[in-house]
C-alpha cells in the first residue's frame, strides 16, 4: 500500500472514551494511556506507518480477556491483540484506534505433557522461553521464525522460520487454542488428541487469522524430542540456479534435511565483510541435519554428493556444536550485515514463496528487478519450502525511497503469484501485502469476508487488516 | 444416535420435483433416479439406516457441479457429494431427501508437479488409482485409509490411516481445493506454495467439513518420495499396556515409525485362526519403517531395543518386499478375520482418538467394558497417534443389539473426551457422532454453526450432518 493509501479507519470518540473509563476503573496500574507505550505497541517494524491505540491493557487471564472484550463489544471500540510486536505487515497498527489488548504478562507454561509430547502455555510465552522451560525435559518446541517472538503471536500469523521444512509451520503444531471470540465467550478449539475429525477446523481457522476473529488466550503445542545427533554445514554454488536445483534433489529424494537456507551473493558479501569470514562470495546453501549419529552422517554425505552433482562444493559440515556455531554464524550475522551494506538506512523484510521448481527463476528475475533498479537488497530463503525475503534497505524518510520500494514490492509480489506462490510465505497479510490478497485468492476472499462478518459483525477485533475493513 | 431418533428433515417436495425435472433434462444419462442406484447412493455402511437422495447426478467438469448447486440452491434442495460411499458415520444419507452429487467420474489426474512434489487431481480419483497413475514416478502419496477411497471423500472427511504417524493426515497434505460452495460459485482455496500466511486458511476450514460448505471438485495434494528402503515386522507383548508404552518411547525418541499398528488380543486370535499363522495369541504391534537401507535398519533395532525394555519381543523385521507381506499380511486381514469371530454379523467399525499417554488405560478400560456387556468386539489402533479402532459385532436387525451398541459406542466417546481426546480421530461426525460433538467441542460447536450459516445460509449442503441442523 502507498504511505499515502494507509487507510484510516473511522474513529468511534464517544465509544473510545467510555472504554477508556471503564478500562482505566477495572484495571488500575494495568491499562495505560501514555504516549511512549501507545506508540511501542503500534507499528514498529519496517516501513508502514504507526497507527496508535488508544490505551493498552494488559490481563493476566483468560477472563480478564473477556472482561476487555466484552467492554469493548459494548461500545463498539477496536481490540488489537499484542505479543512482543515483531510481526512484519502492520499487523499491530490501530487504523481506527482502540484497544491494544498486551498478552506479554500472560505468560505463564500450564502444563508439559512430555508423554504425549505436547505443552498448553499462555500466549505471552516466548519461543525461547519455552525452549529454556523445557531444556530438562528433552523436548523442544521446533519453530523459529528467527525473531523471539510471543507464541500466540506465532499462531496468529501462522509464523514458520528456518526449520519449518522439517518440522511444519505453525499450522502443523497447535493441537487446540483457547480464543476469545468477538462476543467475549472463550472457545476451545479441540481436545489434545493428535488428530480428530471433529466439525470443522476451528484451530486452523484461527491459525493465520492475525487477532481478526479472537484473541488467543492458550496454546496446546506439538513438542519433538531433541534429536541425538545434529549436523550442520555451509555449502557454496556456482548459481542460485544450481543451489536451487540441489535443494529440489535434496527434498525429492526424501533426505528429512532440518534446515536448509540459501544465502545469495550480495547477502553473502555482506557477511564475509561483517564477520570476517572465510567463505567464497558466492551463493550458499546452510544446512542442519536432526537424527542419530549415524542418520545425520549418512544424510550429510547424500547431500555431499548432490551438492557436488549440482557443481557445489566442497560441504564443510560437522556434528561438533561449536564447529557448528562457528559454520553457521555467518547465517545467524545476516540481518547485522545485511543493514551494515548500507549503514543508517532501515532493512525492510519482506517475503514470498513459489513452488520449489519456480524458485531459482523467481530470486534470479528478482535480482534482475534489484539491479535495475539500483536497490540495495540482499536475499535469504527457507528454501526447502520455496519460501524467500527480500530485505531491501532504504531511507523510510525518503519519499522517493518508498515510492520505489512499494513498486518493488509490488512486482515481486505479482511475480510470486504469477509462478502459482503466495504473497507471504510466512509474514501474514497485515496491512502491508492488503492489496495482494484478491489477486492471490479470488473469490475465496468473498468467503473469508463472509467467515468475518458472522462472527465479529461489529468488526471490532483488529478491524482494517487482511481485508482491509 | 438412537435408531428411533434417526432425524428426518422436512422435504421440499416442490423444489425436489422440479430439480428432477431440470436435472434430468439437463444431464439425461447422467441424472439417474432409479431406486437401486439411490439405494447405492445412501448409507450402506455399518449400521446406520440408509435414507435415500431423490436422484444421483453424475458431473465430469466443476462447471458441471456449479450447474447442480445453482439449480439446487435456487429451488433449496439439499446437494449431498458422494465419493465411493466408504465414510462410516452416515454421511451420505440424505435426510430431508435431495440430490447425490457422484464426483466418480472427475477421475482425471490434472498435472503431477515431480520437481515440486505435489499433484493436481479431480475428486473422484482414489487412493490406489493415484498411486499407480504415480508408479513410474518415484513419488506415491502417503494417506491410507484402508478402503480405496476417493480423494476428495478423504478430504471431506478429514481421513487419514497406518501410517498417519509419520506422514499426517489429509488436513496436512493437501495443499490446496476448489470447491463449489453453497451460491455456485467456486473458490480455489490457495495457491501451490508449500506454506502460506494469505490470510484464513479455507483449505483446512474444508477438509474435514463433509459437505457441509461446498463440494470439492480438485484437489492438489502433498506427494513423498517413494522410500529407498522399508523395513517392517511383527513384535508381541505380554499386554496392551506394555505394548503403549513401548509406542510412547518410540515416538518420544523421535524415531521417524511410518506406521505403528496395536492389534489386541481377541484380533490376534481371529487372524490366528483365519490366516493360519504362527504367531502368539496376545497383542501385538505391527510395524514399518521408511527411510535408507542403513536407516530402516537402525530404526528397527532401536525399536528392537525399546520393545525388550518393556517386556516385548521378539520383534521380527526383514527389508524383504514378500517376508514383510508374510509378517504383516494377518493386520491385513483384520477385518474379515474379525467377521470370521461371529459369522453372518456386522462388523460396526467406531473410533476414538486420545493422547498417547491415555491410550492403554482408555483401551483397557474398553476392553473391561467390552467383556462386562459380552461383546464381540476387536481393537486395531494406529496407536502412534492415539487413534483406535473397536468393531463390534452385531446382528443389526435386532433392536436390543443395537441398543446395547449405541450404549457401548456412547461410553467409549464419553471416556475417550474424558482423557482429553476425541469422539472420533479419522471416522468424522456424519450422523453418528452428532451428538458427542457438543460434549467434546463446547461454545465451538455455536462458532462451527455461525460459519455454516454464514456459507450456507438455505442449509442446502448436506444437511443434517455434524450439528444436525
Amino acid at each position: 500500500m502507498a504511505l499515502a493509501d494507509l487507510k484510516r479507519l473511522e474513529r468511534n470518540e464517544d465509544g473510545i472514551a467510555t472504554v477508556l473509563g471503564i478500562l482505566k476503573q477495572r484495571f488500575g496500574e494495568r491499562f495505560l494511556t501514555g504516549q511512549s507505550i501507545r506508540e511501542q505497541h503500534a507499528h514498529t517494524m519496517t516501513y508502514i506507518p504507526a497507527q496508535l491505540p488508544d490505551g493498552v491493557a494488559y490481563p493476566k487471564r483468560t477472563e480478564e480477556v473477556q472482561e476487555i472484550v466484552r467492554v469493548c463489544a459494548e461500545h463498539r471500540v477496536p481490540v488489537i491483540a499484542f505479543g512482543t510486536g515483531s510481526s512484519l505487515e502492520g499487523q499491530v497498527n490501530a487504523p481506527g484506534g482502540g484497544i491494544s489488548v498486551d498478552v506479554s504478562g500472560m505468560d505463564r507454561v500450564l502444563s508439559v505433557n512430555a508423554e504425549d509430547l505436547d505443552c498448553t502455555i499462555e500466549p505471552g510465552v516466548t519461543r525461547e522461553a519455552l525452549n529454556t522451560h523445557l531444556r530438562d525435559t528433552g523436548l523442544f518446541f521446533p519453530i523459529d521464525p528467527g525473531a523471539n517472538a510471543s507464541l500466540g503471536g506465532m499462531a496468529a500469523t501462522r509464523a514458520s522460520g528456518t526449520n519449518a521444512v522439517r518440522y511444519g509451520t505453525m499450522r502443523e503444531n497447535v493441537l487446540s487454542l483457547t480464543a476469545v471470540m468477538a462476543d467475549g465467550r472463550a472457545v476451545t478449539t479441540a481436545k489434545r488428541a493428535k488428530k480428530t475429525s471433529a466439525g470443522y477446523d476451528l484451530t486452523r481457522l484461527m491459525i493465520g487469522s492475525e487477532g481478526t476473529l479472537g484473541i488467543i488466550t492458550s496454546l496446546t503445542l506439538k513438542l519433538q524430542g531433541i534429536p541425538q545427533a545434529i549436523a550442520g554445514g555451509v555449502c557454496p554454488f556456482p548459481s542460485v540456479e544450481a543451489a536451487c536445483n540441489a535443494v529440489i534433489t535434496t527434498i525429492q529424494m526424501g533426505i528429512p534435511v532440518a534446515r536448509i537456507e540459501l544465502v545469495n551473493q550480495l547477502q553473502m558479501k555482506a557477511m564475509i565483510a561483517y564477520s570476517g569470514l572465510d567463505y567464497p562470495e558466492s551463493p550458499c546453501l546452510f544446512l542442519e541435519f536432526h537424527g542419530t549419529d549415524a542418520g545425520v552422517a549418512e544424510q550429510s554425505e547424500l547431500f555431499s554428493e548432490i551438492a557436488s552433482e549440482h557443481g557445489g562444493g566442497p560441504f564443510l559440515w560437522t556434528r561438533e556444536t561449536e564447529e557448528r556455531a562457528k559454520l553457521w554464524k555467518a547465517r545467524h550475522d545476516a540481518y547485522h550485515s545485511a543493514k551494515a551494506l548500507r549503514p543508517g538506512t532501515q532493512a525492510v523484510a519482506t517475503d514470498v514463496c513459489v513452488p520449489i521448481s519456480r524458485l531459482a527463476e523467481c530470486i534470479v528475475e528478482t535480482e534482475r528487478d534489484i539491479a535495475e533498479i539500483g536497490l540495495i537488497a540482499p536475499i535469504v530463503g527457507h528454501v526447502g519450502d520455496g519460501n524467500f525475503h527480500v530485505s531491501p534497505l532504504i531511507d523510510a524518510s525518503n519519499p522517493k525511497e518508498i515510492e520505489v520500494l512499494e513498486a518493488f514490492i509490488a512486482r515481486l509480489n505479482e511475480r510470486a503469484i504469477a509462478m502459482d506462490g503466495t504473497c507471504t510465505g510466512e509474514h501474514g497479510i497485515g496491512q502491508g501485502k492488503m492489496k495482494f490478497l484478491e489477486l492471490e485468492i479470488g473469490t475465496g476472499v468473498d468467503v473469508m469476508r463472509a467467515i468475518k462478518r458472522a462472527l465479529d459483525p461489529d468488526n471490532i477485533m483488529n478491524p482494517g487488516k487482511i481485508f482491509g475493513f
